[in-house]
């Protein structure tokens, strides 16, 4: 089996945690002066372990294993939100340096191990921005329009790189598929007791704004039967969606209310009007489906007994994506190859894998986040996660190039 | 009886709306040019009927009848809020100028009748600034910190209008006491088929402020079972109300949700924060702390089983005002002498004779509001309610002066 050096990984992760360390967080946006030096060290590290790496003029970094006409795909993303944490997508990214590092050490394959490291997972510009590059889904439309959250525009920051050279793209039939892994941002590894988690699959997104209009009557001057408050059904939806999303939904359904606002929004008018924003999520689409007739129906039907006029604007329909079932067994099987059980999984964030999945067989691992937290400085993992699942990673890449030798 | 001559006090009231016109409302905030001019062309009418005039450094006018050492003051504010309605106040006001003429045709009494408009009763500047100044509770440092919604000092633009004199304060001993019209600014006499309102006294206010505390944990990462929600007890609190807070309160009481926000206010991150306004509102004491006890007690209830951390700042505590049980009483005894019976109500806004009730016997009549509206330019009351609410207005006025004769 195929062993990945702890010392090695752990130490190659502090040092990318190095380019723009804040404390024990990373301000490492796409494109920044910190995020172009950290993707030159990375290149740099790949071209030491004998891969053919470029970076092309987004910043995304390939090393490609040289002398092989098949390869897997291994990586994340280096570029960080704004304070954010210091692993993230990095923890990847360094998986990918670490398992060509362990597969190059042992001699030549028949297939080869590349590593990646795409641009903008985090959006600062454009969310995925390399991934979709990769893949041929970026428009020239998209680049020329982005701006950052200071209004900066995107052509301008690439000139101000320096970098040069056409989008890296999937060299046509090389990847068996491509196998990420990141920080699960989330708390359920650590609270069912798992080490590692495998995903199957990117939930989609429902995203619908609810309006209401009422009448803004004086509080003051107004009996409560005779108000037409346009609060009312937003609240007792609210309150029904605990239960009645729950019934409608699957084990791994989620939603959220983010944001609701009243107007005119003083304590003594009646609320002439609310808005309401209702983020809905699976990774089945018959169950995505039923949660949004669900919740529409029941916010018809409140507002109709409260007498209260209702629009609903659904605003995002993102589908969910399904991770590859063969790159997934894969990656079970290698976490019962280290001892341990992997916690089957869906995806509630996007990931470059996502991205990639609709071009070519795509997984995804995950290791636990204490706390469940990230994009923040206290993201951790405990280190012998962190090492778990980069030997998790390298067992499965190890598996999946077997596995074609012997097809 | 005395009699109100209908026609004028129909064409008194619109030759008032036509200072500050626009369209079918009235824009008059206190101090601004078509206020003075309006406070200007009263004080000649107070005059003509043969009041002794004035007008003070604030703009409020006091007509008084000579020769007479007691009166009953009649009258309102005749400032409006900003594209207000052309009623509001201006109808108390013209009520007291039409029932000082029609007392000063029918020949001398022993108790006259004096009409008032008192200053700034919406809060352009100060709320009830005239009233307050009449009752000696006005501070000069509010006068001197005192600004409109715009910035402009309240200094200044007192000085702008060129009008100067002492406050008008009420003569020591001269008042039996103050009664005011006003429209009801709310639904309550149309809904129950009534003409006129005797107010029973002013609702007391709590407002207060809920803030809790949750965690922004991502919302699609973050399992529903494993989230800190700092919006659910607050919604719950919401939906609780409708029925709580009708247990916990009494007939009249009304309450009210005006404001709620929630932090960061994203769709995919579930609410670290929330903030909610609730205001409660009844003329019993008793009750008002019955309906704060209730909803503090369910909220923290609420709070716990969330397990999110809640503050509670109670930030405004406004004791109710009773009106004076024997005004009250003549004026039920007028609208009978008129042919109808007044509906017995709080009001649930404030007004000038909330202010003077604290210093001499006072009490308050509504006609209907069309439709509940007020401070908008569809305010509007059926002429015939008009003449109606004067006339009654009139006789209780006639009542307490042959009463007062007698006594």
């Amino acid at each position: 089996m195929i062993e990945i050096d702890g010392d090695r990984l752990l130490a190659d992760l502090r040092a990318l945690a190095a380019f723009g360390r804040r404390g024990t967080g990373v301000h490492r946006p796409a494109l920044s002066t910190d995020d172009i030096a950290a993707r030159r060290w990375l290149a740099a590290e790949m071209a030491a372990v004998g891969l053919d790496t470029r970076m092309d003029g987004y910043g995304t970094v390939l090393g490609m294993t040289p002398g092989v006409r098949r390869a897997v795909l291994v990586g994340s993303h280096s570029d960080t939100v704004p304070n954010g944490g210091w692993l993230d997508g990095a923890l990847g990214v360094i998986y990918g340096l670490a398992i060509a590092r362990a597969v190059r050490a042992r001699g030549a394959l028949p297939v080869g191990v590349d590593a990646v490291s795409f641009q903008d997972e985090e959006g600062t510009w454009v969310p995925c921005l390399g991934a979709r590059a990769f893949v041929g889904a970026l428009r020239p439309a998209e680049i020329a329009a982005a701006r950052d959250a200071t209004g900066a525009r995107l052509p301008d920051a690439l000139a101000a790189t320096g970098l040069a050279g056409e989008p890296i793209t999937a060299p046509q039939g090389r990847y068996l598929g491509f196998v990420e892994a990141h920080i699960e941002q989330g708390p359920r590894l650590l609270a069912e007791g798992r080490r590692i988690g495998v995903v199957t699959g990117f939930a989609g997104i429902r995203r619908m704004t609810l309006r209401t209009t009422g009448r803004p009557d004086h509080a003051g001057t107004t009996p409560m039967n005779l108000r037409l408050d346009a609060s009312r059904p937003l609240f007792r939806l609210a309150v029904w969606a605990a239960e009645g999303l729950a019934a409608a939904g699957g084990a791994h359904s989620v939603w959220n209310i983010g944001a609701v606002k009243l107007l005119p929004g003083a304590a003594n008018v009646v609320p002439a009007a609310g808005e309401m924003i209702l983020e809905l999520r699976d990774t089945d689409p018959a169950v995505l489906d039923a949660l949004e007739a669900a919740a529409v129906s029941a916010a018809k039907r409140l507002a109709r007994e409260d007498s209260i006029d209702l629009d609903i604007e659904v605003t995002t329909r993102l589908p969910p994506i399904a991770t590859d079932p063969v790159l997934r067994a894969e990656l079970e099987a290698a976490t019962g190859d280290c001892g341990e059980t992997a916690l089957l999984m869906p995806s509630g964030a996007g990931h470059d894998s996502m991205i990639l999945a609709a071009h070519m067989p795509a997984a995804l691992l995950f290791v636990p986040s204490i706390g469940g937290r990230s994009h923040t400085p206290e993201e951790d993992t405990d280190p012998a996660d962190i090492i778990l699942g980069a030997q998790v990673l390298a067992r499965a890449v190890e598996r999946l190039c077997q596995q074609k030798a012997v097809r």
